[in-house]
């Protein structure tokens, strides 16, 4: 089963205490894309620039990732330049050019139109509206934003959350929608505003979900959190796109069972977290671009290893 | 088999966002003990004043626990205030009378020599280590201890952790103590001075434990780390003694089991959890007098659905 994307391809510019990169392939629907790759089809929606070259366009094809809805304009791709020398846990943004992602009207392809899955990365809520509008037959639809639009953009993010089955945010981005600090107390406010599920994702301490009553039928334990470790790495060279690639882990499980019930919900989870701890283990994609499924499934072991009893 | 702990006997003024109590009964030996008194017999050393009454007393006795360990000197007893209004996660010390226990010298009952297990709770680690070379006999310590002692009193910290076989501390001490600040990295560090494990506590994303090379011969897993969660919770009326309580689940179970296996230290892990959850539903003790140990495996297996695939 295949799963759409819609969002950013960029390069970015990383300063981590590790070292620095220039300019290399970066954006949520890349690291999205890579990740769920290992699992399912995905196919991508997004726009990019003149410098977007052959190189960039290989590390999709290599995981066989339809580009089919990569629309490329005049002009420059996003960039975005930030560093984690202070806080590996929260980039500082040094620049954020938006180039021809400024004007980004997401066309989709007539062949994307039978993808069953969507994933709305972080982009504006009313582009993630429009998208999941124009792509009536996508019957599992997960998202993401970020505190410029809970802060800047809340009317139109609050139409978008409804269309939402799994929403996946930060515990910042949590409490920011809901104003409360207590987590579970703002996770409870977070699904009155309409997504079915809320993965709360904790950094290195994990991902906790949260579920409306009645979620997903009897499958899915409505009224029970689940919480996900994260795997305790002794280095992390660049924690850019640990989210994204938990999204695409996640998501990509999900596509590729049967049916979404409360043990593949769960198993999701540590898949996402799988893919986020290979995300930050290299710069950039480069770890994402050259795993293999037994080096996953050995991960995703571990991490049963970490939290289970016997 | 029996915990002797060693540790301060108090009374504490707390406020928080749900309300404030007057010197109420608290202390680091107290929150142990209670917790600990669910699962096996348990000998307090501490010391108090005058206005240490009946009324306290029972408090312990209630639940069984030997008090001739306890001192009684003249004056008034260890007294703490604190809020938790800026920040449930770190009181905000206001007033900080340590009375009787300025000059608190441990005494040992011969009574309590046979005690397997030993508690070093968060005091003065020259008297941790007093107390660990008065009691030889013991063949498990378990420690705590706290920013004070590690930025103050570092040399003598650092030769009493050799004598632990279980530190338990949280995420700032663990960093302060190593100078690291990833989390594996300092644990390492932390093991390096001493002790064979790391019990290293997240407050709301539960504690992660760390083994040295060999640790507990071939029964403990040395190269893995194990992470337990806490229980997602709507509301924390007060967070005083959470990591008293959760050390006191977690030896009081391993002092109740034949050995000390990786099965039994998992286990253990979880029950910490569990009565640290407790511990902050309610103000001071008052949660911690009144459990049965139903209600304590009910919150266990709802620790193992929070974490478990299947």
């Amino acid at each position: 089963m295949s799963i759409t994307v819609v969002g950013s391809v960029a390069f970015d510019s990383i300063e981590t205490p590790v070292g620095r990169r220039e300019r290399c392939l970066g954006g949520a629907a890349t690291y999205f894309a890579l990740a769920a790759s290992y699992f399912t089809a995905v196919r991508v929606i997004a726009v990019v620039g003149e410098d977007f070259s052959a190189a960039e366009e290989a590390v999709f094809t290599a995981r066989g990732i339809d580009l089919r809805g990569l629309e490329r304009a005049a002009g420059k791709s996003f960039f975005w330049a930030g560093n984690y020398l202070e806080n590996l846990n929260e980039a500082k943004t040094e620049q954020t050019d938006l180039n021809v992602f400024s004007s980004f009207n997401p066309q989709i392809p007539e062949a994307y139109l039978d993808s069953d899955f969507l994933f709305l990365a972080n982009i504006d809520p009313v582009l993630q509206k429009r998208v999941r509008e124009a792509m009536p037959q996508a019957r599992l639809v997960c998202g993401d934003t970020m505190n410029y639009w809970i802060n800047d953009h809340r009317a139109a993010l609050v139409e978008v959350l409804p269309a939402m089955d799994v929403l996946l945010i930060n515990d910042t981005e949590t409490r920011l929608l809901s104003g409360k600090q207590n987590s579970v107390q703002a996770a409870r406010d977070v699904l009155a505003l309409g997504p079915r599920a809320l993965v709360v994702k904790h950094g290195e301490y994990g991902a906790t979900a949260f579920f409306e009553a009645g979620a997903f039928g009897e499958n899915v334990d409505a009224r029970r959190a689940f919480r996900a470790p994260a795997l305790p790495l002794a280095e992390v060279v660049d924690p850019t796109g640990a989210g994204d690639s938990f999204a695409g882990g996640f998501f990509g499980y999900i596509a590729s069972q049967p049916e979404l019930t409360r043990a593949v919900f769960r198993r999701a989870m540590f898949y996402g977290s799988v893919m986020g701890s290979f995300a930050v283990e290299r710069f950039g994609t480069e770890r994402l671009q050259e795993l293999s499924r037994e080096e996953i499934d050995a991960r995703f072991e571990r991490l049963r290893e970490l939290t289970h009893l016997d």
